[in-house]
């Protein structure tokens, strides 16, 4: 078999089996196939696409190509979730604990911010000493005792994919359906889940600009769910917007713990609630997403998955004053709020303008190489759909120093669209979801 | 400017200016740029094509990648024809000591076996003691004296044709119309020529296999001639059947010194002749192709393109006594010859076998560091459309041994189709003939 050969099978649009495409993965991780060609064979899959069959073999490949967690000693259900990436997005943070305190394991490995979204890695650790990087060991017992624990991606789990993504990268090779799909559910199937939720973010925050390609890409992660053996269900979700009030770093830990404890912003609530349901229905935990949804809620009121919470951050090595009392967090030395320039309803908050603008404030990371500040990030005060009064407050920008607030200053104020009329908010962001595809 | 932004571009469908391309190949020479965004833009372009306006751009950046020659010093007018390469093609060999004996300077600059297909230098470096890498200078002087001179590529001619064409062997775009069109071009006018005339082979033994994909190729070197100021002809010629009758280095060599002499097989002396024409007509020398074509055959006629031949084999090194007498040529030490099993007319010679078959004797390389023998090679007794009886001998393999004779029998029997009806031959090669597009 020469890896040249099959290049030209996929750039001519043949199917390639099982056997070749683990021979090219394979290859590619010992370096005996060269980045140049698994470039050029990226790009020929990003025209040609790819078979269910062959998604399939991808996948399967790059799980082979590194370790796979050993859960066994866990038990109960093991489910997991995970977000395409969107702003504002610190739906982890709230749904692991919940979904623990119902009796899900939550086996979560989850990456950082890159360009304009955040990752929960970064998130997490602007809790003074919280650490992301833990043993096999010390992971399976955070599992077996709280029921959640969040890591990231280890080095030797789906080595392929990190070397993939990073080709794909500065190939322009990063949007091909077969390829995302290959890469989400390769990591998320060797750190051990049995079945899977998946939010599919679609809109102007997302990678999937439209619904039509947040369907395509919710089709093709179902499907390689189902042809691995993981029941699998993508939940396509309205990213123009950011999600509830806060977007940033410690900024998204306080306002998950408002809703850990009862309060929070609804849409972020409701979402949260809607994708913890699904997981109980697929962990055989409730039958049906009705009562599911009952048990989410209930697990928020009656404070289980706050309790959950704060154990975790305590086995993470966190500081669990710091989460009840969140004053004690990192603090901005710098803030400054921006005011409607005219009187109106919130027509619109652009998600990727408020995403690159905490970026600039230093919540996020341009390179991979980048840090990020913990204290960064913006409070959304006038939300989509309210009535504002010229002077009001509309957002607060917070970073460490006034030259960064310049920097995002202007970028925030355009993502509020204010106008005239009162724009009809749809009463849910959930726009499509998927069981069977 | 981005080396990613710009494959995104192209992948993207958009034009590419000149300072993007040049941007883009000179940071590939430079190492700036490395190959696995090179090849993933190869494929991109393998997809989406290139304009006339870019494909010129991309040649001229890879002729900026190296030096020009200077032929300033060169008098008449420097005209030069190429091949895109077939089987039993020694036209250059007949042709360049007839347009120089017609009053042009013929600047050739040609490249080796690969594959099925036979490389001008090897055939000429079967002539004991020729020799292919001559310096700038004694290039000119031979030029400005016999009138023609042949050069292998030079390592500093071109380099990002070299290198690119490297890549593109191993990642499944050598198949790309602007790509072959930027390569062919840039080395050609790198050389220094003033005017083109191409032979585009199509057919079974050729890169093209269909009349419509030489088409193709034709009308995009005929206008990146144009857009380079250097007026370019392309002869489209068919190549489902050797060209003439010997296939292979010495063996060819002889067939072109029996055309030099007066003699040789009739399908190629008449497209050396109109290929002639077409340079005669270019280079101002002659007013149309009548005329052109008759001052052609009057050089084969009069014994001055022989003269020049003889001439330009001493001044690069070459022993003439063997081209006067190719019986003291390179010696095959095994011969074989192959007959007919049934009696009825050639249908057909296929090309692609015979010049496979002629590889596994070893007079072609499979891989660029291989080496080639002189003596190799087959010579076709029975052509197209003429008949034969059982037991007739069709065609003679040459090569050192019998053990390579073995490995090539089955094959170079298989491209002879012999059929109870007498095929139709056309009467001549060319197909079609493109000025201006």
């Amino acid at each position: 078999m020469r890896a040249v050969e099959l290049i030209e099978k996929k750039r001519d649009g043949k199917e390639l089996s099982e056997a070749e495409i683990r021979f090219f993965i394979s290859g590619f991780v010992k370096g005996e196939v060269p980045d140049y060609q698994v470039s050029a064979f990226c790009m020929a899959v990003y025209f040609r696409g790819m078979s269910e069959a062959e998604t399939g073999f991808l996948t399967r490949a790059m799980i082979a190509s590194g370790d796979v967690l050993d859960l066994a000693g866990v038990p109960g259900p093991l489910v997991d979730k995970h977000s395409t990436g969107g702003v504002g997005d610190k739906i982890s943070l709230v749904l692991a604990p919940i979904a623990a305190a119902c009796g899900l394991r939550v086996p979560m490995m989850s990456g950082r911010s890159l360009g304009h979204t955040g990752g929960t890695l970064d998130k997490l650790e602007s809790i003074p000493g919280y650490r992301t990087s833990l043993s096999l060991e010390h992971f399976r017992a955070a599992l077996r005792e709280v029921g959640f624990a969040m890591i990231g991606q280890s080095e030797t789990v789906v080595p392929a994919d990190r070397r993939m993504y990073a080709l794909r990268d500065v190939t322009g090779t990063v949007e091909s359906i077969p390829l995302i799909t290959a890469s989400i559910m390769s990591k998320k199937l060797a750190e051990g889940a049995r079945s899977l939720v998946l939010d599919v973010k679609c809109g102007s925050g997302a990678f999937m600009g439209t619904l039509e390609r947040a369907e395509e890409l919710a089709r093709s992660l179902v499907r390689a769910g189902r042809s691995l053996g993981r029941e699998t269900v993508a939940v396509i979700t309205d990213m123009n917007t950011p999600l509830g009030r806060a977007v940033g770093n410690f900024v998204e830990v306080k306002e998950s713990i408002e809703c850990l404890r009862g309060g929070g912003p609804q849409d972020l609530v409701d979402l949260t609630v809607r994708l913890g349901a699904w997981m109980l229905v697929l962990g055989g935990v409730a039958r049906e997403l009705g009562e599911a949804e009952g048990r989410c809620r209930g697990a928020l009121a009656d404070g289980s998955a706050w309790r959950l919470f704060l154990r975790n951050v305590e086995l993470q090595g966190g500081d669990p004053l710091v989460c009840t009392d969140p004053g004690r967090g990192p603090r901005a030395a710098a803030s400054r709020e921006l005011r409607a320039g005219r009187s109106g309803f919130v027509r619109a908050v652009e998600a990727r303008k408020i995403g690159v603008a905490a970026l600039l404030l230093g919540a996020g990371r341009e390179r991979a190489e980048d840090d990020v500040l913990p204290e960064a990030g913006i409070e959304i005060l006038a939300m989509r759909g309210q009535e504002v009064r010229s002077g009001e407050a509309l957002c607060v920008l917070h970073s460490k120093d006034s030259g960064r607030l310049d920097r995002a200053e202007a970028l925030a104020a355009q993502a509020f669209d204010i106008g005239a009329d009162r724009p009809s908010v749809p009463a849910s962001l959930v726009l499509r979801e998927l069981r069977d595809t």
